[in-house]
């Protein structure tokens, strides 16, 4: 099977091509001017492109079965000019992707969305701009779907966290504070927190792709999907289950500083995980691994 | 009362202009390279912009009551390359408003929506991208009033016409048609046809703007209205309305092409009209007036 894959320098989409690449023929469209060193030593065909038409090039020349589309620019609190780069990269790109995708008949097309769709879980209210332009996006599919047959899937994630992740994410943040004691200002701590372990994700990204290449796969057609973990906790009680998983011991001032506007506190429940898919990773194991392989790289 | 306006140098903008430049203060937003002269002799204060920066300086000068937006790039079968402006025009360039308007206080935001983001009158259906691009801008702007005060309220358009229309119309192929003589080819013409004469439509723009001064205002947050034509008929019984109103001979050949894709054959049913408006203009009036305008237009 020969996939597309966007966002391959990202977090997401690295973690899926390393774990995947060897059961899947993978191609990742990166643009011209991207860092492509992390896909070095990976078995997937890079191929860049810097105009508009390139990309359709790269669909006509491969012949994708799908689609897996992770590259998004994400921004929690945007100023007026990050208004262009959330438009461009998480609506214009993705639609370019599905006009060659429904032209070169790709058969399906896996979406990454956000649980910041759904803000106090109700069926759409965006967190922020960047969860707007994810649904908006989506709707943009629905005209695809309505007038072709490709089969366009959303996958929609919360927070996520795993080894060799050098975005600016809570686990960095309390790995810096172990290690220098000073002070961490932090919200009250108690929003529920849901935040799943790459392998799970990718697993899940995985588990959907063979739903897909099943005979009843235009069941799935406008389907979404979410990863969540079983486990829901606290802020607190993950500081708490991080300081047992690392034996690191976190400096915390809870309520230093006030929660975010428009803060999740509670967790989405309107939860329908990917058939045959199963969550096989425990926070203080997946914590663990994470906090590892970062001392295995200090040492290196 | 002080509006900005987009849009100004097209068919329903210039019309907003010239019918409601005496009871407003207008401001018409357009492209530095536009061409103006439609504008010139009309009482309204044009503001160029180039970069996006410019945009936001016009809404910190001005003081906006409102804005009435009615730029928009139209495409009914688009092509890949024509992706990047649908998305720049329908999408971008209202959100750069949305953002400008919350940030400077302007109290609302009227958006121009068309019924062919209902096919078949669903909910939500688009008949083509455009009309895509137009859902997934409502999306965002959902974004904004969840976030703030701002009262966006949506007037969906059917078909429009009336005199010093330039665009490639029905009225315009048909007043040819009968200058020529030659046959016409045309879709079977069953097609129930839903048009509204553009003294109508402000007239309905101009009814949402008083609801939007009203007290009570905040009660039209997300709102959406429509525009309908009282009259329903079907394609071939508006030719006959046309002969009849002007005098003229259309030579149609029917059937003598497909519908169009996607055609939309009844008409949209979810109509709610603007509070307090009601339309003026019968077809037959209408189109007497607009193809009148043509004549004299020609005897300059």
């Amino acid at each position: 099977m020969k996939l597309l894959v966007t966002g391959a320098t990202g977090f997401l989409g690295e973690n899926f091509v390393r774990q995947l690449q060897s059961e899947y023929e993978l191609v990742a469209l990166v643009r011209d001017s991207s860092n492509i060193d992390s896909l070095k030593n990976l078995n997937c065909n890079i191929q860049k492109y810097k105009a508009e038409s390139e990309i359709f090039e790269v669909f006509e020349h491969h012949d994708f079965d799908g689609v897996v589309h992770f590259a998004s620019s994400v921004c929690v609190d945007h100023e007026y000019e990050d208004i262009k780069v959330l438009i461009d990269s998480n609506i214009y790109f993705g639609t370019l992707l599905l006009e060659a995708s429904v032209t070169t008949k790709v058969k399906w097309f896996i979406n990454t969305g956000t649980v910041w769709q759904s803000y106090l879980n109700e069926p759409y209210n965006p967190v922020n701009l960047y969860a707007a332009t994810k649904e908006a996006f989506e709707n943009i599919a629905k005209y695809y779907t309505e007038t072709s047959n490709l089969i366009f899937t959303t996958l929609r994630l919360n927070d996520t966290f795993g080894p060799n992740d050098s975005r600016d994410k809570i686990f960095n943040l309390w790995i810096s504070n172990a290690q220098t004691g000073e002070p961490l200002k932090m919200s009250p701590g108690e929003q529920i927190i849901d935040i799943s372990y790459i392998d799970d994700i990718v697993n899940a990204f995985d588990a959907l792709i063979k739903e897909l290449s099943e005979e009843n796969a235009v069941l799935l057609k406008n389907a979404t999907f979410t990863v969540a973990n079983k486990e829901k906790v606290s802020l607190r009680e993950l500081a708490s289950i991080f300081e047992q998983a690392t034996n690191l011991k976190l400096n915390i001032e809870w309520g230093g500083r006030a929660y975010r506007e428009r803060e999740i506190m509670g967790t989405y429940n309107v939860e329908q995980a990917v058939p045959g898919w199963q969550q096989k990773y425990s926070l203080e194991e997946a914590i663990k691994k994470t906090v590892e392989s970062k001392n295995v790289q200090k040492e290196n």
